[in-house]
């Protein structure tokens, strides 16, 4: 059955997480360039990923294709580019994920994100090329159906859709935005509604913010489709990380991303109480982004079991809200084999020298102070690919 | 080169990270009994984490062998005794081991750690065969080395030893205790004295306490050592958690253990700063325990790059402290690629709701009460199975 | 000059703190009735407090009448009714407020505050004859004007104007309200829009939120006045408590109220901040409401120097910015003598075990379920009285 | 009935709170110099202070002359010295303190401090000189008893202890040191039992650190007492600021003090804890130093008001362990009239950006360095005057 097929009976399909992430801390991705090369490189440790998330209750394998365009993988060209063309890495990424689709019941959806290209302000026809460029792999390898993720510009989060459509495939759609909008100000109401338009099926966000911020986004969009008098899925795939204290534009500017946001990581409980709130909000495709590992994945399979019918397989290996400590040699542990004791947990960070959130970065005190310095102090990726010649 | 020879001749060894934990969050371990039946059930898994830490650069590769002793896996025998025998389980982990260490330059340890035998008091004799059942299976994969590791009580720990020495292997010997002793209030100089005395080579610390606390901990069992002036390598491997606040029996009293432990991961710099002053202690085996992922290790590699002559492999996927940002397009976050950023950064945790630190669970008021409390309520193994029979 | 003279002139008006929580730490004053029978008993402290705002740089002194209502003296009369009657409260409150006044450059306000006849549903004369009696006291005593403040429903609030503005003199109104408005849900904007239309030539917020949150809800005030054409001076007296956690009513529902609130007190620095928004928002009646002390007014006082010309008595035992520490022994506590320092330091809380938000109390999970709990739980001032004669 | 009387009869005798931190809130005292001219000011002030700690229960009030000796207030001369003499100062401070303490059951203890001339190694004569100028207004004006108060350093309060010993009058002496011991690293068993010879009859410790420290280190002045077999009533005058994270030197080397401690305040539960703890602990003489306010010297006397037999005059304005607010109107404000709630509250900061603990200043990371950073950094009282003068 597809994706379409599914939600529409009513399904539930449950997302995979964040390869960039996870595959940075098992040593195959660059923080920083956060490109896919590891498809190519490393394809047993790409391939154990998607079988971590498959075996944890995912239904959709997303390719590893997170940042494969062509302008990407040149523009952080000393480290890839050269060595391993675009097509190859899609390529290996669309085999790994069917292979392990095959080993389940799952999906495989081939991604595409945003581009240098949309963000050097090239036009719409050369951004709509480079989006190409990797639909026509997807298209020989015959992906499932095709996601556009990770764009803060609904006008090019459009473009994309745009061509994904010409597949004939389902397009879903995911905005990195929060719900004060995407990066020129088009509130989450108004983004879904273009997306919709453009084509897609399914429409939600990903990434730069925490569960709770998201579905605060997810609401927006879907209000704004109501008011449209539009159908269409919803779906939700936020961080891993608590993102109480971000500003616009999500994670990336608190001080901490990427290499401290350590102490804001979600535990298996949050992910039930996001899998339960998206649930009741109307969202039936319900993954994660970032910080996601596969007992996240889990946990939202777990929440979600008694509306499903089953658990997945990992569940042999977890216990239901903590049961597995039952039999503990200390009474006090015992006691933690229990629903409330996890639910209303506040857990401690053991950090007595840091504070509970942070000042993003990149701001002034006011908002339009804000505005203002991210216009002025933001750097095109043309004038950054500059910089680093001047650099060689 | 054996583990002795290097470390004679002044070599720094690199140790890997926590199985369990990092399995757990995998999917293929259940918190609680903490098992490894999946070297037989999941050995691709087991496989895979192996070739992290080799590449993040361990090495060591400890056989997945923790509580793989005969008692343990039979006590937990509702999950896994009936169908696979305690002899599979540590011959596969030896195989996989030595498998994946045969890739690169790495040495296979084989490890056993403490029973429920010891702790419902069986005698020394019934304890040691216990031991020389899995010695067996590591003699017969012809292991390099082997480890007894966390041992709350000197007592058992000694026992071990002793066994592990009949190979005429070279053996290791870590304690999961804190600056206070072990269990029976013996201190760790004396710890440390009495396991140089049974045979063992090299001696520290693993588990149950953070870096900082480790590293107090194998400072003093130093002291006891040159007090008695006995010979000995250092061994630490510590937490990946940070722990200020736990008490005499570690991280297991935290309210947060085992299912809420995320805030407390500590970040890659946090291991960096262990790296530096593990060394500056005179440690030369330096790894991690429960919470420790591949990157981790990698940092400890990286930080000892400059006395090792080299950094490991997954550091083509790493920038020095931060350098790999020093591209992006945010200014803000490019101001974040250097080491003075990183070191100083106290991370904030996202959860204004949290506290800092907890109380242990446990315990009373006063250090009296608390001694009388957890020796009233801890439950022996032995109880334990008899309550766990009447519950099925 | 009068108080409109001066706010005419753009003079800028100092106003007093809180009586109430600074007479309970100094024992004349019973938290939970929080009334102010100390006029009579105890008339040297309240007229040394009084000093204490004079020297600190309060133009204003608000006779001691908080709560000096017949009805609710009655009502919590069990401490005070039978012994000193309504009158004599509230006479005493005025002699000492003008022999402080006299003292220096001060005006003399009489205050009347929300009743526990409105809460119990009297009608508006019941209710306006309430305010009469109190009014009656001022006039014979010949305060300068006239405060109505503490109120949280803007229907209470306007009548007390009504009865004020009989008197001739000019008449400020405050509620205790914040952005989310009145208790009815009457915006901030509106409430400003009905006071002026009552008479009153002065309108803000008092108590109940800190500094931040009170001054978005003046400001919305402002634009509620701006989109009615109407002309009204502003005015701010905050808590002197950090409460980013609090809901619509206030820090009554914090945990910490009353006996906890410690960890929240501001300091100086924070008051300077605040006084120099309320100073760029067009506010010029500047003052506190509880826990602001004798030092917080002359931090006010302080950061507005420059625009009013001069520096309060009290400064003479202040340095500007920590000057004071220029002469420590320590060299790192001279370098706190430093404006840069103070605006920056984030204080600890010396509390490792405490979070450092809270959620406030009487709360559902969700807006709905909180305002129906509230409005399902709330006890009227009658009930109570009923309750407390079971007691008896 | 004297003070030693009173101890040796077993009654519990209640100190007062820090005139110096709460007179600089009420705007009469500088922070810095700390100089306690006020008593010829503005004697209205600290009248109603002692007023205050005598109905919150205070046997004792303390003359208002810390750091009021000669030396003291001339090298502070640029705020005082030419307008008040030093005899001046320390009168008024007799007069008033005596006028207060017949308005009830109290004692007047005459106070000295640590001195300029002896941290500028003037000789014992010449520092015992400055001693006996105060002792001799203490004498003059017949005080009850003397207090050798504020000492880092044993052996200038040694001397001080002997120079209030040729009056004949009971003598107590408290030292403002931790656990750690004074600054030349005497232990705290050492200098109570070095006190005890030279004459003092009641030692212990004020000020530097909040209660819990401080009571930790009384128990080892006890401790050293015991083993020397010297008898002496115990005495401590706490800091009210949680301080759990300073180093030997207390609260002077927070990047807080002194004008950021607001979030550090201990609330009167804490002072509760504290007073039963020192009762427990065998003190009899307990009162508190810089931020005790009125209401924390009546929670110590509540809390003891079973083994005294009464309330002070201030619990008519107070509840016992909040019942005051069980008639309020919301029923959950109601719900935290009781003891239990207020005893396991951990009060929020509303500081979200704030950390819980902070590193001290003027410290190395090793013990070792921050002694030396100390020893080197530290400015002579007499530098200082230097210093000044070049100012000037």
């Amino acid at each position: 059955q597809g994706i379409l097929e599914r939600l529409d009976s009513g399904e539930i399909v449950i997302g995979d997480g964040g390869f960039v992430f996870a595959l940075e801390k098992r040593g195959y991705v660059k923080a920083g360039p956060w490109t896919p090369e590891a498809t190519v490189e490393h394809p047993e440790a790409v391939r154990q990923l998607h079988r971590e998330f498959l075996r944890a209750g995912s239904n959709v394998l997303q390719t590893f294709t997170f940042y494969a365009s062509e302008d990407k993988l040149e523009n952080r060209g000393n480290y890839v580019a050269e060595k391993i063309s675009c097509q190859k890495v899609n390529e290996a990424a669309c085999d790994i994920a069917r292979e392990v689709a095959n080993e389940g019941d799952a999906l495989v959806a081939g991604g595409v994100s945003q581009t240098p290209s949309y963000l050097s302000c090239k036009d719409k026809a050369e951004v709509q090329a480079v989006f190409r460029k990797q639909l026509d792999v997807f298209l020989k390898k015959n992906v499932d159906f095709l996601i556009a993720e990770y764009f803060e510009h609904v006008e090019e989060a459009v473009w994309a859709v745009e061509v994904l459509k010409e597949s004939g495939k389902p397009v879903a759609a995911t905005m990195c935005i929060g719900p004060e909008g995407d990066m020129h100000g088009v509130p989450p109401g108004q983004c879904a509604v273009q997306l919709v338009k453009a084509g897609a099926s399914i429409v939600g966000v990903n990434c730069h913010f925490d569960p709770d911020t998201s579905l605060k986004t997810v609401k927006l969009m879907k209000e704004g489709l109501q008011a449209a008098k539009l159908k269409a899925h919803l779906m939700s795939q936020p961080l891993a990380f608590h993102t109480p204290d971000c500003g616009k534009q999500g994670f990336i500017d608190l001080p901490e991303f990427p290499f401290g946001l350590e102490p804001r990581i979600v535990t298996r409980w949050d992910i039930q109480k996001y899998a339960r709130e998206a649930y009741d909000l109307g969202i039936r495709y319900i993954g994660g982004c970032c910080g996601f590992e596969p007992y996240h994945v889990r946990a939202i399979a777990e929440e979600l079991a008694p509306e499903r019918g089953f658990y997945p397989e990992a569940s042999e290996k977890h216990g239901r809200w903590g049961e597995s400590l039952s039999m503990h040699t200390k009474p006090w542990v015992r006691a933690r084999a229990r629903k409330e004791y996890w639910e209303n947990l506040k857990p401690a960070s053991g950090r007595p020298y840091s504070p509970s959130v942070s000042k993003p970065d990149g701001w002034g005190v006011t908002k339009g102070g804000k505005e203002l310095m991210q216009q002025k102090e933001a750097t095109s990726e043309q004038q950054l690919k500059e910089l680093f010649q001047k650099k060689k």
